[in-house]
């Protein structure tokens, strides 16, 4: 594809998104699009369905409702934080998978939370309301939380119902998402990860791909399984090539309302950051594994997840290098400002628009400039991942005592002058999280420690006087040794007791790791501030850019994601690259093939089972598919359904030419990559003799379940 | 150990070396030493056969000779490079291993030179009468370079060996080496990387043990074996506890003449960005590697390579952030500082050195602050490894051209004014490398050139204008592929035919690769020219100070490592850590133990011909030991000799705790690790059915090689 054409497209789109461009809000969805391009017009009753079908896992994931009783798909990264929690020395699920016989073996997960999208209300004018133009950016800031936190206060109370105040555009316009919530959840079934990530690292964010990526959990209210009115049916024949499928989940994050300047700071400074932290992380966790199986086991999940990102910071840099992408954002922004600048003269918002990429600009090298503080001290903020810890202090124990210490002095503030996380509506996710009953291994909590020590230590150079107190005039690595081996955050009974402390009782609790998180959490907070006074200029500028594009473009259009829920669709079609055409589908007889190919050595190996079954199989089963459906991190599990509203598959990834998708949407050669709905049936029922539950999937299971079906669906 | 057990124990030593402390010279050897601790007198005749025994790899590495008829013993990893190249896709020896059952099979290495130190000569006053007083730095540089040049040109030309002036003691002596060179190398014997690499990247710089860490070479001359007079004779019962060794090999480089202020930029800048470029590296290399066994096997060599500098600098960055270890230097710096401050008033010599500091101070200022245009366009230099190129250029085919390019220029300079690697004495040793036979891979070139100038952009800024020069307004990616598809220095004849060319023969060969070289060496020249002198004046002042320090302490000590010929000594015993005892031996029932352990799992399993010999070997067989010699990287392959001059072991690895050597000598932990001449033996013979070597070996080839044992022993 000549530069030429791709400018030329990007021109076509910048007006009106076509194609099948766009995360869209189901107050909001495509209907102009989707009759214009497929002559399709989804009802109320459509839409609702397939938004209460969605669910949103907590831990940075998607799936959807496919029983009457609560079972839910996802993806199997999605669900593996769960299986390495629930596992041991002795029983390794994540490595083994896992299949409950009968309802009694389900396991509960012990930190996963999962949201239901019940209603979404615009509270923009109410947040706007309380910001008066003579307050300075921290009085605005605060201002805006204490109003976003009443209104969620006041939701949660009115409905009972989770309630956050999502900004979207920027801050062009504020909604109040109203969930109904689910901590009863269940582990079903999950194959090996070797099915599931199949190929591994090698394979992600690739296509073709071979990989069962699912995983089945079942949620429960009051001990029993919850009676799910809105689930999705269970099409057993998949897509077809060419159908037009819709993506219902949540993505994560993306970056296309940001300014030139924002997008340059990512490419030049805060993506190469992030990689560089991935990459001593990534050794650190390799070096670590391959000393035993044990400790393979341990970081298994860790070391993936990491992989993961630098795999897709990688992808997200490579693009932003490249200077024809580079040059369709610059080329998008020049022709907003000359639009803006055609009638600032006449109209102040547009004047105020143009003005608020030079307060991006400024607050962005305020940003900068104390970055290293913010990064090491307080959080880093990595895209496409949740990892919101400090940089410099990596492992779950400085999470748990972080925790506490802020928990202690935030819970003496009142409710909307709280950071976000403490509170009240967001208390029992955090409860969840700090009272895991997750194992923590000394070794590997050691070894990211004395990781991010040393990172620490390098970064502000040996002879910083504030780190020696960090590090007590001790090697990172002495220092962390100390720290772990000292702490009894490890015990569970112990944090549950501190989770009422007061900071006197936090002090009085003498643990060298609670001793460092309140020892370092003024520098922290003070790098915050600085942080958050500047995030809000920007939020500010964002909003005001945000309002001027809708005056001059109108309101046909998606915002940037949120992890909120977003409606994508698109068509099941291959791509072209470098001349040789890669097809929509794959089939089990791929998969034994590649596995022969390499030998079926590691990442390319099959579990034995498969092996054993393979006579059983039909080979010619399409196993993973791919769509043109614009989707990002965060939309892993999201269902893939066909017009009828029925589940004809599960998202897992996207290609490589997909990762640009955070900055700009293509549809040249970015895919969206699903596993087919015919291949999880066949592969419970001939491969993990889990027959009963792809009945139960597909409705054999009661006659309750096939009436529920016909009158859930459109 | 505490604190000021060390603290104590280092003042002791910091004015007189005791212990096993040091790399000696061979024209100074420890002699007192040797006599006091170990009643030991060494004759001139033993140390002359010991010193022309040993022989240095110019890859990078030592080694030994040990038959009459040119067999050389090294390791497995100093001769890895060279097993890499001779191998294809059909056969790789560096995995299976290889041996010559008869000579004519043995294989010719492609680039491979052994240097034999035949004479040593001190030429300072000679170097030092070329600089006068009122010259600045460059001058000063341009001045010593050349008299060094034609010191080395005039050596060359008397005695037809190679002339190598060397830098000792940061410029406190220059002497003249001169060198017997062999270029015919033939490959006899290596066992499989498994074997020789044991444990891998876990195991590395680790303790216990059980690697078969050997490769064997012959030296031929005029196309017949090399007749070799002095060579160690092998002893078939290896070494016992407590017994007293010698290494004899080319320490690379140790950094314990170092100012602290040039240890606190090693520690604060210089190791970090190392490890940042090899951990970015390690990763994109496993990434590739694990796309399949072809892939793996052309990154092999490159990829533990990377791992090796990675696990060795982070466990020199570890020490020197280390409170008590630095602590250790920081006292040293400041007993010698006060030394010379009680002469400084009366003697010139030691006023000057205490000027010197701060003459080091601000030139290693002038280098940090033009470090980044040095170290990404002309060279990198991170310890431990021989790497030198630019590093925002990587991979082979860059190096070609970079060499043809300087190459054309340099030639047209009187021969003391080139850089060093293009004056006449160093033009073999360019040849040799430049008109390898070495397989080049597009995709892994494309990987390596990729991820440099993906760092080079990152590091510069995507809006860099000479940047984008360099890019030609491609992504790095796009940029890379397009260099290495569309040059021709793939091809040897290419090369060969440019190796005369001149500039505008070059340019006429319109090739972008040599293109691109051209285009950034003004740059890259500039760069190398603030550092040569800043170097220049570095040098200068840590000559005043090694000139004071003799003044102040005598000369019975040993200078820095400089990859030239170096005598240790040391005892052959294991160590406590965290009160557990490492014994000094392993054998080869502990390796079929760990194998077990690891369920032969790689980096822990063994070839299958291992466990189908089992019952053969005698497993109580030593196979690892341990001694305290002070040895560091480029010990690779030293042989370990008895007080008979007899070869007992090859040194192969330095457990973690030696990595400090690097700055400062340590017995209570710091071990070298070396493979057992026992376990040589009964593995040639009873694993790989290779008994004539093992004869040849120990000498029962022939008569004629029996007599030539007896005459070279002391």
């Amino acid at each position: 594809m000549s530069r030429f054409a791709r400018i030329c497209s990007f021109l076509c789109l910048s007006t009106l998104a076509s194609a099948d461009e766009g995360m869209w809000l189901y107050n909001n969805p495509p209907r102009q699009q989707l009759a214009e391009k497929y002559h399709f017009e989804p009802s109320t009753q459509w839409l609702e369905h397939l938004q209460k079908a969605s669910v949103r896992f907590n831990s940075g994931g998607s799936g959807s409702f496919v029983s009457a009783n609560g079972l839910v798909i996802t993806n199997h990264h999605v669900g593996a934080d769960t299986l390495q929690k629930l596992s041991s020395a002795e029983h390794n699920y994540l490595h083994d998978g896992f299949y409950a016989k009968t309802r009694t073996e389900e396991q509960r997960a012990l930190d996963l939370e999962l949201n239901v999208l019940e209603a979404i209300e615009d509270v923009t004018a109410r947040v706007n309301a309380v910001v008066q133009p003579k307050m300075d950016s921290a009085a605005a800031l605060a201002a805006r939380r204490a109003a976003i936190a009443q209104i969620e206060k006041e939701s949660k109370e009115q409905t009972g119902l989770r309630s956050d105040v999502v900004t979207l555009y920027q801050g062009g316009l504020y909604q109040l998402y109203r969930y109904k919530v689910f901590t009863d959840v269940r582990l079903v079934f999950a194959p090996e990860q070797q099915a599931a990530f199949y190929g591994g690292d090698p394979n992600n964010f690739e296509y073709p791909r071979y990989d069962l990526d699912i995983c089945i959990f079942r949620v429960y209210e009051n001990g029993q399984p919850a009676k799910i009115e809105q689930y999705l049916k269970f099409n057993s024949a998949g897509p077809q090539p060419n159908d037009f499928v819709f993506v219902s989940g949540n993505p994560g994050r993306t970056e296309r309302e940001l300014t030139i300047t924002d997008l340059a700071d990512f490419r030049d400074r805060r993506l190469p950051q992030y990689l560089a932290t991935f990459y001593r992380r990534e050794v650190a966790m390799m070096s670590y594994s391959a000393r035993s199986f044990e400790n393979a086991r341990r970081a298994r999940e860790d070391l993936f997840g990491v992989q993961n990102s630098r795999k897709a910071m990688r992808g997200m840099l490579g693009g932003l290098l490249d200077p024809a992408v580079f040059g369709k954002l610059e080329e998008a922004e020049n022709n907003l400002r000359r639009e803006f600048l055609k009638r600032a003269e006449s109209e102040a918002d547009f004047k105020k628009a143009l003005d608020a990429y030079d307060k991006i600009k400024k607050a962005q090298v305020e940003i900068k400039n104390s970055a290293n503080l913010y990064d090491y001290y307080e959080e880093e903020r990595p895209r496409v991942t949740v990892y919101r810890q400090p940089r410099g202090f990596g492992g779950t124990l400085f999470k748990y005592a972080r925790y506490l210490v802020r928990l202690a002095e935030e819970r003496t503030k009142p409710n909307g002058e709280r950071l976000p996380v403490f509170q009240d509506a967001a208390l029992p996710s955090l409860e969840l999280s700090l009272l895991s009953s997750e194992p923590v291994y000394d070794d590997f909590e050691t070894l990211l420690l004395t990781d991010s020590l040393t990172d620490l230590t390098t970064r502000f150079g040996a002879d910083d006087p504030w780190l020696q107190k960090v590090l007590a005039d001790k090697s990172p690595e002495n220092r962390a040794a100390e720290l772990v081996s000292g702490t009894k955050l490890k015990d569970l009974a112990f944090r549950k007791k501190l989770w009422d402390a007061d900071t006197a009782t936090l002090k009085a609790a003498n643990d060298p790791m609670l001793e460092l998180a309140m020892m370092i959490d003024p520098t922290a907070r003070a790098a915050r501030k600085i942080f958050d006074s500047n995030e809000e200029v920007k939020k500010q500028a964002y909003g005001a850019i945000a309002k001027a594009r809708f005056a001059s473009r109108g309101a046909n259009t998606y915002p940037d994601a949120t992890f909120t829920l977003r409606l994508s669709y698109g068509t099941v079609r291959g791509y072209e690259e470098d001349g040789k055409s890669t097809p929509a589908f794959t089939d089990f007889a791929g998969l034994f093939a590649r596995a022969a190919e390499h030998s079926n050595k590691a990442p390319f190996d099959l579990p034995s089972r498969w092996f054993e079954r393979k006579d059983r199989l039909s080979l010619g089963t399409r196993f993973n598919f791919i769509c043109d459906a614009d989707i990002i991190g965060g939309n892993s599990g999201s269902p893939v359904v066909n017009q009828a509203g029925q589940f004809v598959g599960v998202i897992f990834d996207g290609n490589i030419h997909s990762l640009v998708l955070d900055y700009i949407y293509e549809d040249q050669q970015a895919r969206a990559v699903s596993v087919d709905s015919t291949a999880i049936l066949e592969a419970l029922r001939k491969v993990y003799d889990a027959g009963p539950l792809a009945d139960e999937l597909t409705g054999q299971a009661s006659p309750a379940q096939k009436v529920a079906v016909v009158g859930a669906v459109n």
